[in-house]
C-alpha cells in the first residue's frame, strides 16, 4: 500500500524566522517527523505550497483538489493549518473521489516542544491507511467525517461526529 | 467509542534512574504522551504491569490476557517491549476474543529526545480505532497481522506481512 | 553568594499563543529552566517586565536600572530581548553600580526544541558569579564588555572585544 | 582566549543502545550541545577517552592528567562522569599546573528530554573563562573548590565550599 502524504504547510510546519522572530515556512520538518518516527509505510511525499490555511484561497484549494486527483495512490494524507482544514475538505469530499482522504494539522509547531504535531501524524498515518473511502479530518486522537467537524477556536480543539463507517467503527 | 489501553511497561515507558545510571521503572509516561497530543479519544488507562518484555513469562501473558477478556471495550491497545510483543500477540490471538487489539512499543523510550514513542502512541491509538477484530502489532507506521510479524533485531525494525482486510486495506 | 536575576522578557522568555499563531509573553520559564539546569545557587528572581526588546523606551530602561540600584546582591543577572541589549547596558553602565552585571538572551526561544536559552542561561549564571564589577553582555558563549559589544543581524550573532580584566582573563 | 575541552566520557555523554536497551558510549554529543548553544568561544575538543567514571582507574586518571599538562591552553574544560569526578580533581590538582580546570558533568545524559548537560556545559564554559588558575568541579550552577566538594548520591546533588576567590568573589 502507498500513501500519498500532500504538504500544504499550516501551523505543523512553521519555522523561527530568527531575524524578525516571526513564523513563517522555509521548509517542511515532515521527512524528519517520519524519521522520529521511523516509519518504514510507503509514503510518497508531496509538497503542493506551505501556506497558513487563513492565507488559502479557492485557487490554492483547487490545486489541492488537483494534486488529490492526479493521485495514484488510493490513500491520500494532507498536512494543512487547522483553521480552515475543514473548508478545504469540503471542497474535497465535493469531488466524490473513490479514495480515503485524512487531513491533519497541529495546534502547536513540530519545532517546540510541546507540539502535538508528531502524536498527530502518527495517528494521521495510522487511520489513513485503514479507513475506507471519504474524507476525513484527524486531529485530537480523533476521526471526524468532513461534514460534521468543526474547530472551536476558544479551546483549541476539534469536535464533531465521530467517523463510524462499519465495520471499521462497529 | 471507548478504547482500553493496557500498560505492559516496555522500552516505551522505561526511565533513566539516576542513582544507579540504569533504565528501569518507576511510573507510566504514557498519560503524558496522551496529553502532548492532545488526545480526546476516549481512552481507559489500565497499568497491568510495569516490565522489560524480556522478564515477562507465561503467567504474565496469562496476566494480560486476563486483561484484554475483562475490558468491557472492544478496542484494546496495549503497550509493549518490543522483545517479546509479538509471542504476548500470540498468546491474545489464541483466545479469539471478537475485540480489536492493537500492540504496541517503541526502539527509543520517551524520555529520550529522539523516541519513537508518540509517533508510534498516535499511530497505534489511530489503527486501533479503525482495524476490524483481530490482534495485531503496529511499528515503524506500520499495521501488521500478528501471525507474520518479526522483530529484525539487527536493523531495530519490524517486518511480515501488511495487515489487508477489507476494505480497509482495498 | 546571592543572584538578583531580573527578568525583562526577550525572544528567551517568549511563548506560542496558540489562539492567534504569535509569540508573545505570558509568564516566564526561567524557573523552569533554572529546575531543568538542577541549579542549587541562590538566585532571587524578580520579574521586572515582559517584553520584546524592541518595545522596550526609556522608561522601560530606567525602570530596570532602577531595580539595579535597588538589588541588595551585588551579583546581577538580567534576561533580555537581544535587538536592544546593547542599549540597556549602556544606560546601566552610566550608573557606575559598584556590582557585577551580566545581560543575556537567546536567539530561539526557550519553548523551541534548539533554543540556545538553556546554553546561555547556564553560561550566564556562571559569568555573574565570577566577573569582577562591570557591565557586561554574555552570549555565544562569550563575555563581552558593554562598550564594545555589538548585535550582527545579518549572522545573528554577538562581536566585539571579548571582556579581559585580570587575572580573570589573563 | 583558548579553551581546551578535554572529553572524558561520563554521564553526559552516554548514548542509548538500542540492540540491549542499556546506556554506553558510541560517540560523544558535546560538539552538538556547543552547536545548540550557539557558542563562538574558541574551544578546542581533544577526546581523551569515553567511560563510565566508575570505571576509571588510576592509569586513566595519569592519562586525563598529562592531556592537561600538553594542552597549550591555559583554560581547561574537561567532562566527566560525576561518580568520580573529585578523585580526579584530586589528581589534578596534584599537579599544581598554572592552569585554570573546571571539570563538570551531568546527572541525566544529553540525549534525555530532562537532561541538565547542556546547562551545566554553558555554565562550565563560561567560568572557566573567568576563574583564576586553580581547580574546581562546576555542578548545580556553582563552584566548588576541588578539595571540598563532594556528590550526595542520596539527593544526586554536589555539596561543598563554593569558589571564592577575589576579586572574582568578593
Amino acid at each position: 500500500m502507498s500513501i500519498k502524504l500532500l504538504l500544504t504547510g499550516g501551523t505543523i510546519d512553521k519555522h523561527y524566522n530568527e531575524s524578525n522572530g516571526e513564523l513563517d515556512f522555509v521548509e517542511t520538518h515532515i521527512p524528519n517527523l517520519l524519521e522520529l518516527g521511523r516509519n518504514r509505510s510507503n509514503v510518497n511525499i508531496q509538497q503542493v505550497m506551505l501556506k497558513d490555511s487563513l492565507e488559502m484561497d479557492d485557487a490554492d484549494r483547487q490545486t489541492i483538489l488537483e494534486a488529490c486527483t492526479q493521485a495514484e495512490e488510493a490513500k491520500i494524507l494532507i498536512t494543512h493549518g487547522t483553521d480552515t482544514i475543514v473548508e478545504t475538505a469540503e471542497v474535497l469530499a465535493g469531488k466524490k473521489l473513490e479514495k480515503t482522504i485524512v487531513l491533519v494539522g497541529a495546534m502547536i509547531p513540530f519545532v517546540f516542544k510541546h507540539s502535538d504535531a508528531v502524536f498527530n501524524m502518527g495517528f494521521a498515518l495510522g487511520v489513513v491507511q485503514c479507513l475506507p473511502q471519504g474524507v476525513y479530518v484527524a486531529m485530537n486522537g480523533q476521526v471526524f467525517d468532513w461534514n460534521t467537524v468543526a474547530k472551536n477556536r476558544e479551546e483549541g480543539i476539534f469536535e464533531g461526529k465521530l467517523s463510524t463507517h462499519p465495520p471499521t467503527f462497529a
